[in-house]
């Protein structure tokens, strides 16, 4: 395939940045030797500036499309609203770092930075028109960016099942703002094996996972506070926390490397916990909780499984503790025992505990039916509120309600063959990635394997988002830490899909990337 | 039945309020004599002052609710976010209103706003919870409030044939975020009389109508810049374009009066909308769009069937025209012809136009799926972008896909049946409202009917909120013309339902009403 002009672009810059940052590191080495004050703030600010703008070419390049918006350069120290940034803010993308970048006659200022940040949706659309499929579109894209193919034979035979199309009147009323809670109470106290029954009233249903956290995000968060994430983290949270609110997430960087205080890859440690939010509190930042996904996303890890450290360091610093739970059925390694928070016999603060509770990665991503379950009845009645515009349909209500109930089904049918699924689908992942000496993160739940793959980036520039842009240009869609918030460079997510396809795809693209470099060097040397 | 604590409270506030406002309006006509410039202002400050603290007193009484959320009273000039209005503005209810009202340990400033603005939904929780019902709950709430119940037993018999079950692939996983355009692109050409094929990728589906005003409130305005909307009208608008986008609407009020500039009730001209718009611009609004229901709700008439003015007076002030036709299909009246903003061959502003059908009035409000259509691509594709956290799932896309593209059934089945309940209902009413001698707006659209209560109100206060209450504690619901944003007093809407039972009860509150009065004034009388 020949590569586009745009690769060949962000290639360009990629490298620009690289300079400039190489050339910016010998820089301060040297104004740590003059110590001359003065000068040094004045060369920082322009570094800060440059950097910044680099940054901007490279997402408005990366976005891959501009159409319709207009992009304007502005000059430094011009714009109030942009200004120079001081390079002290934790690195995570807001809708407010873009807001210079462009400029519509039809859209508001606020709808020019919605339609940018998502303009990088594109990738996703151009996937949904031209899908691999067996027969119909061999060439088509593979994906193993997002988790959906899962047992979905399973899950329509029971949805044609004829319990599922019952209708009564008051579901295809205005149903109920607060959801079918009865019924989600009644799985979560089984699944998340809580000590007692749990209370209807403290559950709230809305239309999306990620929609539920933006919301919490609302009621919990002035504009411009923010919550701790442990990083890598699913992007889509900084977007939903940004959307509406306003809200900044900001990392908790987590190693892969093994050392004295580390003692397992990506540990969350109350020292870290801690240091970060001093760090974030010393630059003016209000920090009003702590975001975790249990299972991990994208680690497939498990926290907390003896110690209770995250809500203690929530309640130590008066924060809130949000707990997304959406992967809570797919721990597929029998050795594991996963602790739901809703398990806890007490909590160290549970007014400030909240649990989402997804039905997108357990059952269906197409069923946009996500809970929250709080013990605190503000929350509840903050949250509650929203489902004036975004309440469930009551079809769906129906149809998740009959689903939850049948336990039988979920437990003895379902369930099974997930899990047996899943387990065959990492072995084989796994074992591929032995073959290819390519590090990788063991696992026992989730559906996906955090992969390492330094060693295969561009000896040039070791950047991740080029290797990125092979994947695509072969038609496998996958996603790199960049998207996760992931500090260490290299790392990418496997997603179980289409995997055996994916996995003989993905090696090839690799073999080929190897190739072209090692032919690239040759001619350079022969020029030399 | 007794009266609450609380009624009776709200009866001495509103009383309070009466008083202070003929105080005022006595101060003013001194004023102008005496013409002490300077004295004036500060009185002018102090009534504002009361006037907001009475209206804040008012609104929380009418909330009925405060569990969980303190009161807080704050002094004049001590809250700089306070701080005393200057009765300049146009009275719209609007989220900061209440900012200094309520205080939470547990939410953010914007999370208590959210909950007491909501906490007036919990009349239509209790109705959720105690709907009547002929043979199970004889004594429940009669709802004439919103528009549920229509033609339910046709619509469930349709959604219950076999091609509604079908499950593909694609719709269980995360769909299309643009929604099934195709379809609702060949839905509108042929219902809205398109003079040619409207452009699917003109259309963006969003689960909610009212969300999709919020989002295009979001895409079109910044915070704190507004629309004018003609009052009376659906007050739930306030309501979305006020909960993330911060967009004040601005009424352009109408009289139901016949003048010579008012040749029919509620008339809508270019002088009235000019008006407004300098108005506001004078008083530093920034005005961004014009909004309208056509047909009109809550007034059932239809706008423009001849001139197009509002798309002119949009176009002379470089405005954007939205236009929500949620009653489109629900024109009963066969004499009348409804013309849709996408049968117009030339719009004076096409880029400018956005017209967002919704499917809750003319089939059913628990489908939640309501488009947008738009000849400006930036805006479909800012709209679009909120798709990722408010798509439709797949299973409610598959059924109203199969259900607009039957237009056998909906126009020999549906409609006619659908048209002929209206009719009937709507000739019930009406002839029940002759005999009670009680002024109603005819309309030959629309679910509701307009009606003036002003000779029912309590004679010492002319208020609406009371007889409002009335209505509800003898378990009838009805909205008034607050709701709606109108500035006439005493006006109600009544939306066809259970409308037989409901209008006994209608009769028999307003007899009591009146029962008591005389009574009240009896004893007065005597003890004189």
């Amino acid at each position: 395939r020949p590569e586009s002009i745009y690769n060949q672009l962000l290639k360009m810059v990629l490298h620009l940045q690289w300079l400039e940052k190489k050339h910016f590191i010998q820089l301060s080495d040297q104004r740590q030797q003059l110590e001359e004050e003065k000068h040094t703030q004045s060369i920082c600010e322009q570094e800060d500036y440059l950097d910044h703008l680099i940054c901007k070419m490279v997402n408005v390049l990366q976005s891959g499309a501009t159409s319709g918006l207009e992009c304007q350069v502005y000059l430094p120290y011009l714009d109030s609203r942009d200004g120079v940034r001081s390079g002290q803010k934790a690195k995570v993308l807001q809708l407010s770092d873009f807001e210079p970048a462009f400029f519509s006659h039809n859209l508001s200022n606020h709808g020019a930075d919605i339609c940018f940040v998502t303009l990088k949706v594109l990738d996703y659309n151009a996937y949904q028109g031209d899908k691999f499929h067996e027969d119909k579109n061999t060439l088509g894209f593979i994906n193993l960016g997002t988790s959906e193919k899962l047992c979905i034979d399973l899950m329509i035979e029971r949805l044609c099942q004829s319990d599922m199309n019952h209708i009564e009147d008051a579901l295809q009323q205005n149903p109920d703002w607060k959801g079918q809670s009865e019924e989600v109470a009644q799985f979560l106290t089984y699944y998340c094996r809580a000590p007692a029954r749990l209370d209807p009233e403290n559950v709230v249903v809305l239309n999306g996972c990620c929609f539920v956290f933006s919301v919490l995000a609302m009621v919990l968060c002035d504009p411009r506070e923010g919550f701790l994430v442990p990083s890598p983290f699913y992007g889509g949270f900084a977007f939903s926390s940004g959307l509406y609110a306003k809200v900044e997430l900001i990392p908790v960087h987590l190693e892969s490397e093994i050392t004295e205080a580390n003692t397992c890859p990506f540990q969350l440690t109350m020292d870290k916990l801690e240091q970060t939010l001093l760090e974030a509190k010393s630059k003016g930042e209000r920090i009003r909780g702590l975001m975790l996904t249990n299972p991990q996303n994208p680690l497939g890890d498990i926290y907390s499984q003896d110690s209770l450290i995250e809500y203690e360091f929530a309640k130590k610093y008066n924060l809130h503790a949000i707990i997304d739970e959406i992967y809570l059925l797919s721990v597929f390694d029998e050795s594991i025992t996963f602790h739901s928070v809703l398990s806890r016999a007490s909590l160290p603060d549970p007014l400030r505990t909240q649990a989402i509770r997804g039905t997108g990665k357990d059952f269906l991503s197409g069923f946009h039916f996500d809970a929250l379950y709080t013990h605190n009845r503000e929350v509840a009645s903050a949250v509650g509120s929203f489902g004036y515009l975004h309440s469930i349909s009551g079809i769906n209500q129906h149809k998740l309600s009959q689903l939850l109930h049948d336990r039988e089904w979920i437990n003895k049918v379902y369930l099974l063959t997930n899990h047996s699924w899943l387990w065959n689908a990492h072995r084989y992942i796994t074992n591929k990635l032995k073959e290819l000496k390519i590090l990788f993160l063991y696992c026992g739940a989730d559906l996906c394997i955090w992969i390492n793959l330094k060693k295969d980036l561009d000896p040039c520039t070791f950047e991740e988002r080029l290797l990125h842009h092979c994947f695509l240009d072969n038609k496998l869609i996958l996603s790199c830490g960049k998207t996760y918030i992931c500090e260490e460079t290299g790392c990418f997510c496997l997603i179980f899909a289409e995997i055996k396809l994916a996995m003989l795809q993905f090696c090839q693209v690799l073999q080929d990337q190897k190739q072209s470099w090692i032919e690239k060097q040759l001619e350079n040397t022969i020029k030399e």
